[in-house]
C-alpha cells in the first residue's frame, strides 16, 4: 500500500502533464528545455525569443531546437513548428495552450519582466508564469501589478529560482525556530566553463560591481566583458547586491529588508564553485538564545540545475493554486514548490 | 514604503489575532505556551490536559498556568477559569472559540493522536489543527482521516514538529535541484539537561532502541527508565528510526520511503547537543552529477524552539488555507510555514 493508496487521493498531474513554455532561449532558457525534457508531469510544447518562437502541442524536441537556435539565432527558424516574428511573445500566446510559462528572460532592462507579464495581462491568457528575477526593485514592479494579475486570472511566482529562490525560501523555513530574525546572510558561489554560454547573466552581474549600473553593464560590448574578465582573472566579486531575496523575507514578515545581505564569488573560467554557496540565517529563539541555521547547496549543483528544478517546482505549486482559484502574486518564500518527475 | 504598501495588501493577523488552544500541557505543551506568549498575531486562549482544561478569550497567563500545572497535576486547578474533567478536549472544544489548535499531546499510545482528531470531527468544531507527530504509522493513521477532515471543515497539519517537520520541509525544498533523489538522511542530536521534563519523549525514543517497542516503553516506570539512563551514561543512541519523514516525502512525489532514514543521539543529561542537528538530501542532477545538499540546526536552538516555531508557522499556514476554504490533511513537506511575529 503506497501513501496515494492510504490518502485515497489521485495525482491528476500523473494522468495529464503539465504544458509548459519558456520565454528566453539563452543559456537559461536551454537549460530550462533540458531540465523539462525528461520529466513525465511536465511536457516542453513552447518557446520565444526576440526573433521568433515555436510551439508544437506533441511536444518540442530539445536537441533540435537548441541546434537551431545555436545556429540560426532563433527558435523561429526550428522546422516545421517555427515562426519568425519581431512581436513573439504575443504571437505565441496566442497560438499556444499552455498551462504555464518560466520566464527565462534576461533581467535586463530592468523593467523588461513586468513589461512582458503586462502582455500576458493584456492578452486575456489565464494560467501561471513563473520567473527568476533577481533585482529588487525588479520584483517591485512586479508586487505593482498584484490586483492586475489577479483580475486577469493569472498566478505568477516571482524570485523563484537559486537565489532569489531556492535560499529564500530556505530562510523563510529556518526562520521558523526563532521568535525573532536578526540577520540572513546568502553567499553564493558560482563557476562556468566559458562566461559566453551565459551574457545576459554575466552582464547582470557586472552591473553590481562598484563603478557599474545596469545601463553601462549592458551597453559593453562583448570585448569590454572579455577585458574586464582578463584583469580579474575571470573572478567577479560581488557585496551588498541589490538582491530580492530582501524584499520577498520582508512581505513574508520574516525580517526587515536590511537584515538580508547578498554577496557571493563567480568564476567565469572554471565549472567548479569558488566556494559553496549557502544562506545563514541567524535570530534568537523564544528562551533568548542566538544561533544560526545554515542552508548549504552542494558544489556539484550548476546555477542551471538550482534555477531551472526550484523555477519548475514553483511552477507545479502555481498550477495548483491556479487550479484552486488563486491567482495573483506570489514569492518563494510564500509558496513551497512541489517536486516535479 | 514598504513591502505591503507596494503590494497593497493588509494583512489581516495584524488586525485580529488567531486564537490558539494548546492541547497536552507537559514538557511541549508549556514550551508552547510560552513560544505563544509574546507574539502579536497569535492569543493563547485555551489549555487542557487529561483531567481538566482552561479558557480565556483575553488570554491565558503563561506563568500562572504552568505553576499550576506543575504544582497540582492540571490547568484544570488554574483560578477562575479552569475546570476539571475527565472529558476534557470535547468539554474545551464546546466551550471555547478557538481558530486553531496545536495537539502537544502524548505520541503514545500510536492511535491517541487519530483519536483526538475524531474528536474533533464528532464535534462539528472548523478550524485548524496542527501535530508534531513522529512515527510513520501515527501519520497514516491521520492519512486515512484525510475524506473526513475535508468533509469536516477541517484543516489539519501533520508532522509539523521539527523532525518529521521543519527538516522534512528543508528536504522538500532541497530535493528541488535534482532531477532524482537517491537518498534522505535525517541525523539529529537532542540535548536535555534533565529527562523528567521531557518524560514521554524520553520513552518515545526509547522505543525506538532494540528489544523496545512502544507498548515497553510506555509501561516502564520512572525508576525502569533512570535504571536504563544510568547504563548508557545518560545517552540514548538511535538508528533507522520509524520516523513520518519517509511517508511525508513519499507523499509529496519526492522519493521512495525507503530511501529516506532518521537517527540520532540524545543525550539526556546535557542541554549541549551530543551533534549539530542536519538533513542531507542526496540527488542526480539534469546533467547527470551527484550532489548533496545540507540544512543543519544551530546548536544553541532547542528541541522546543525547532518543534514549536515550526508548529506555530504551520498553523499560521494552515489558517490561510481555512480562510480560502482549503480544508483536509496536509503534510509539512507540502505547504510552506508562515513566520509568526
Amino acid at each position: 500500500m503506497n501513501a496515494d493508496q492510504i490518502r485515497g487521493s489521485n495525482n491528476s498531474l500523473e494522468i495529464s502533464p503539465v504544458r509548459v513554455g519558456v520565454l528566453g532561449f539563452g543559456g537559461l532558457g536551454q537549460a530550462a528545455a533540458r531540465v523539462l525534457t525528461p520529466k513525465r508531469q511536465m511536457l516542453w510544447v513552447a518557446a520565444a525569443d526576440h526573433q521568433g518562437y515555436a510551439y508544437n502541442s506533441q511536444g518540442l524536441e530539445v536537441d533540435n531546437a537548441i541546434a537551431t537556435y545555436n545556429s540560426q539565432g532563433s527558435v523561429g527558424y526550428l522546422q516545421p513548428t517555427g515562426r519568425l516574428s519581431s512581436n513573439s511573445i504575443p504571437e505565441l500566446i496566442a497560438a499556444a495552450s499552455v498551462d504555464g510559462y518560466f520566464l527565462a528572460l534576461p533581467n535586463l532592462p530592468n523593467t523588461f519582466m513586468a513589461s512582458v507579464a503586462r502582455q500576458f495581462i493584456a492578452s486575456g491568457w489565464k494560467g501561471v508564469l513563473v520567473d527568476a528575477m533577481k533585482r529588487t526593485s525588479a520584483v517591485e514592479q512586479m508586487l505593482a501589478l498584484t490586483s492586475e494579475l489577479k483580475d486577469a486570472g493569472i498566478t505568477y511566482l516571482t524570485g523563484c529560482g537559486a537565489t532569489p529562490g531556492l535560499l529564500t525560501a530556505a530562510a523563510a523555513l529556518a526562520a521558523q525556530s526563532y521568535a525573532e530574525i536578526h540577520h540572513v546572510k546568502i553567499t553564493f558561489g558560482v563557476g562556468i566553463a566559458n562566461w559566453e554560454a551565459y551574457r545576459a547573466t554575466i552582464r547582470e552581474d557586472i552591473a553590481h560591481l562598484p563603478g557599474y549600473d545596469v545601463e553601462t553593464a549592458r551597453a559593453m560590448s562583448d570585448a569590454e566583458v572579455q577585458a574586464l574578465l582578463d584583469r580579474t582573472g575571470g573572478i567577479l566579486e560581488l557585496e551588498n547586491m541589490e538582491h530580492a531575496d530582501d524584499v520577498m523575507l520582508e512581505l513574508a514578515g520574516i525580517c526587515d529588508r536590511d537584515r538580508v545581505t547578498v554577496g557571493g564569488i563567480v568564476d567565469t573560467r572554471n565549472p567548479q564553485k569558488p566556494i559553496s554557496t549557502n544562506v545563514r540565517v541567524t535570530g534568537r529563539t523564544f528562551e533568548g538564545k542566538i544561533s544560526t541555521h545554515t542552508f548549504t547547496l552542494g558544489d556539484e549543483t550548476s546555477m542551471a540545475a538550482n534555477v531551472c528544478g526550484p523555477a519548475f517546482g514553483y511552477l507545479k505549486a502555481g498550477i495548483a493554486l491556479h487550479q484552486r482559484g488563486i491567482c495573483g502574486l506570489f514569492t518563494a518564500a510564500e509558496v513551497m514548490p512541489q517536486f516535479v518527475r
